[in-house]
């Protein structure tokens, strides 16, 4: 998506792609996000949803989303099953409600034959994903799971320094992912977007682990390809009377013998969305900072920094395709999200045309949350055993 | 538009508003622009354009960007009449043309009866800017000059720090805008978006100046609200066979004793796009910079410098309004676009149901193009005169 | 030392302390920023020296620096006799070599009744370090360990920020320290630096760990005042042929609860001297980077991250008596080198006359060392444990 | 000054040379700069001093920092006639009163015979300083003026880069020099500094101009070589009573086309020490910020932006001359004073030994001082004429 290329990706298409959304109603954060990046670009139209488990706010938001009411569901699985009977029923379904839901609601539209986008972490356990694994591969629907920082054009130029040997040989991986908003109690206090995070009923057995931990490993994982041998993890809690972890810390061994660290906090005071990337090779150095996300600090060996900007010419065709303005001009956290919608899309179009999906569309898979539950899976273990090393078990 | 409000601002509407655009078909850059930003609060639906002057280009264009072909016109006069005389015609119209068509097409419109959103800088002449404010005024309807950086969350925060008399009596504005993009003769090379900014015929009186230049006069003028008294300017050309200026030095008196400096250039080798101000008064000073727009550095004087950031509970409601995600998550230039849309949409929305526009809309506007026109030829005037001191004449 | 203040700290002394030095002769790096950091404040005149082991070059060094060839020593056991002789013999002995020859020099110091300011680490082992202990708390001599990023004002102020509880209670440290230097294996090519580092003779266990590790871990000791508990960790040698670690990463749990994770690195291509602390507690979080060292961010919670300049209003007293110039002129490296010496010279200065050392004075001494080589050992044998968790013996 | 080669600069020399100071008592600031700068690499000895017109106040300060009391000098004319009488009297004095006395007291000090370290500005007027330079030129002293800024490393690097056409045709030059110390009228509340530095008696034509302004100005020279062909300058008092300008604006027309601007403030809120200097070519850009010194930011056109850092084996010979420290370990505002310090001992050896100064001493001399002179009068002409051009008088 160069300046000229972003026409193109505008349209070339025949029509847009019908969307329906479970989650998202009043009072979510995520869900308009979702909406939003489905505009970007103009792939998606949203025309029906389970905006809300209560039914009254549902159909509210539905209309205050400009939705015909009757096509406001007051259950998913009432959705489900109203559009796949629909001629001009949804493509493809949203699902941004707490992590809890997002097997059994995408079972439901799988089963029904639509295409699934799905916020991350994937499931409430490996084996709950691994069962999902199972029914999508047969399915033939594209899923896609938001981890959204894959769509930063920055971070395809990260990868593919890594793929072409610009770094040389990986050694070092260093990621953090701090924040403060949970620095208090304030799931105690009401504060909605808290509370379903640090229950373990609806987010799983990780909390500042799944929330944002997830995405520090994806993150990583996609950048260096490497695949993840050993984990040595600490989960902390530090707030009185949180039910799940707000702190991790973790060695990693990769395999081939690079090494790393992890962190992820949500109780460092002074960090909003502090998610940075570090990767050290042979050859040379990269540094990412998704706050400041148009610049990719690149130092080859014994030479000095450079700053390469989303937009310029040192910056590969990985990059490039994701890029709609100048260099200069910042693009942020919706249009790296948008284009993981948009990605999306492209598969879309291709599977329903019988195509194979093109080569170049990279967005997080099924495959990813299953990685990412591994992830969890393996940390908790780890750190329930004293930190101990743990391999996740990718199946 | 908090993380919970932003549901409202997708909302709220019987019906999307009909947009057309003249201009923006294939190759162009801010066309793109335009139609991202009308989409992404969905306020908004593309449905007619008169995309370029070569009549299968245009049709080319509006095809890939899925119009109906029959609301694909071969001239802006064509699409004027026809869409004035459809039940289902547009509303508004978005001119995206270079400067020498703004205020031709923008007459046709507002004769049609139809809301304006247009390019910057308004016109080729403050004489032209003028007739056209004449006819707008008479009109009723709305005009929206898209000098985008005011849409920006922070400079909205910033603005109301003036205004609030947080930085006490403005003593300073430091405004720059430098580029790079023209440092070697790419106008003589084919370049399109080079050729027509370096084209007298096309783009007026200044080069850079009306290109970048004026932008960076109306983002102080919007922050500080000081009305500009002098302006002593110095316009040079770099490159060899340039016809219009590509640096721009101004030293400025605002009326009540402020100073200030403006420099914009196109030759400032290693900057893309530069854009950054600076306000000092008595109690405090303001420093925002484009390329990364999620900071506001604030300093009360005697104390340290504060980093205010986009979403943060210590930026205001003017801020808050503008802002779609959490702190931390950057938002960038197509989002500081949008609100210049969305807020022209709640404009139009008011006006055609005769009620008055909400006073917090604070959307650039046809008055802003006067000023910027009137700012353009005072600087010409002061450069011919040797960098004399030139009164601008806000009429 | 504010503006006015300096003019004490240059003088208020009867006369200059006489230095000795033991290594620092011609190539050697260290001995070059002791010398220079004994004069910035006018406490010492270096009147002595065993600058080689290489008597022509000891006297070729001597002779370049001004000394008097007579006080040239071919050993240091020599000097130590001679100068002890003497009736204007030296007052103190700044010991500038490898690392294991610190403890056998500063015993044959400590004995002739000379104060010791000695490069880090301590020693080679614990016990050493230990054995050495015993002598310097029989002795009365002052003993200091230079671990000069504790001279630097903002890392006084950050102390001072967690004494006062400023932060509230610490939960969290970060510290970690990478280079780049040893990414390729240099040490076998004949750069002296990399050589003595790199061999576990002179060197001792730990290679990355002792160089550089043990400066982040005493930053982070320094500034917090936490005692360390336990680590978990895994040192790695990642150039073929190298003998000693030169990648070090570390789980930190501190006595009460606080955790922490320590990385310093040789092989982290990009970073020249990466040393960075970050401490978070429950009131506040702060930020400081050697590189930048006359800046310390701080956020109090709910609050926009402040810019606490050196030399500024903001920062109290503990950084202000360490300042020479004034906010915005920049000091660096051998200003916080030459804290270190003075603060030593009234240390000594108090001692010679029998009286207390005053309060404020807070070099590292000996005891830093202890810890140190207590923080290596249990480091090691926490990674040849394969990550265990060890308790470093702090006796 | 490369780390092996900084032993050499601490010695090769028979002696130290003899230092004088007029000036620098207690409450000074720029003395003790003066004195720590002269002790940095070990070139001087201060033996003798006027340091205060108050007799009890110059023996005093004499005392405190040592001085043989017989050599504390009520007068300078006393000191220069002892000084000059005496075997081991002063080779060199410096110079750090108010600008008044700059050159009654040069005068003295060349007539007796003595090498000259002198502060800035050189004079009260043009006039005043050509009547030194006479003197100057037929003494066949050495006379340093401390315009400091041209000692940081990468200040001298900037200025290789541009002699040696990295950077092209140079076209732009941007220079600014903001501080906020003078925001409110503390001259009128008892601040010593602030006192004369605002008093037309003491200070010269130039408030903000002489203090800073010539600075800036100096630093652009320095580094572009360019000569300065004339200036439209508007000098303002923002601060109720006070007798002289506290901001200077300025547009710059250098010989050659090259065009500029000059920006400098003691009410700019937020800025402690803001020097900054940008410099772009038809080739490349640079950008130098004083209070971040050891980076050069570098940008090749068309190419990524570049982070040089000082004692990198990116910077060439010029600045690794000037460089103690490696890279990444900063160093400050002190090493640059003192860069000039030892640059002037070089010059003050070669000349008293009858020898060529080698060419690649650099340091700020006289003429800089007559130049800087010129520039001030240019200005305030210029601003009482209205901002008219006007040619400054080098002569």
């Amino acid at each position: 998506m160069t300046i000229e290329a972003s026409t193109v990706t505008e349209g070339g298409k025949s029509r847009r792609l019908r969307l329906g959304m479970v989650g998202g109603g009043e009072g979510a954060f995520i869900g308009a996000v979702h909406r939003l990046s489905s505009r970007m670009d103009d792939h998606y139209e949203l025309v029906a949803g389970a905006l809300s488990a209560d039914k009254d706010k549902a159909l509210r938001s539905a209309i205050t989303l400009g939705l015909d009411p009757t096509r406001s569901y007051a259950s998913y699985a009432e959705m489900a099953l109203k559009e796949s009977q629909r001629a001009d029923g949804i493509d493809v379904v949203a699902i941004v409600t707490p992590n809890h839901l997002h097997v059994p609601i995408a079972e439901v539209f799988l089963n029904a034959g639509i295409h699934i986008i799905c916020d991350k972490p994937l499931s409430m356990s490996l084996a709950e994903g691994l069962r999902l694994q199972k029914l999508a591969n047969t399915s033939g629907k594209v899923f896609c799971l938001t981890h959204n920082y894959t769509g930063y054009p920055l971070v395809r130029h990260a990868r593919e320094m890594v793929q072409t040997g610009v770094l040389g040989d990986i050694r070092l991986v260093q990621v953090e992912y701090p924040q403060d908003w949970l620095s208090e109690p304030i799931e105690q206090q009401g504060q909605k977007q808290a509370e379903w995070r640090t229950d373990p009923a609806r987010s799983g057995a990780g909390g500042c682990l799944g929330d944002i931990g997830t995405h520090a490993y994806n993150l990583a994982d996609y950048v260096t390809g490497l695949p993840l041998d050993q984990v040595c993890a600490e989960l902390t809690t530090f707030v009185p009377g949180r039910r799940l972890d707000d702190n991790v810390a973790i060695l990693l061994r990769y395999q081939g013998g690079a090494k790393g660290m992890l962190w992820a906090s949500q109780v460092a005071v002074g960090h909003e969305n502090g998610l940075r990337l570090r990767v050290y090779g042979t050859r040379g150095g990269i540094e990412w900072i998704q706050a400041d996300p148009n610049r990719l600090d690149y130092c080859p060996i014994g030479e000095p920094r450079r700053i390469l900007t989303r937009g310029s010419p040192a910056v590969g065709t990985a990059a490039a395709r994701m890029t709609r303005i100048p260099a200069g001009h910042p693009e942020g956290y919706l249009e790296g999200f948008a284009n993981i919608y948009t990605e999306t899309a492209l598969a879309i179009r291709a599977v329903d045309a019988g195509k194979p999906i093109p080569p170049e569309v990279n967005f997080p898979t099924l495959q990813d949350g299953i990685k990412g539950m591994a992830f969890i899976e393996a940390v908790v273990a780890s750190s329930e055993a004293g930190a101990a090393w743990v391999q996740p078990q990718f199946v």
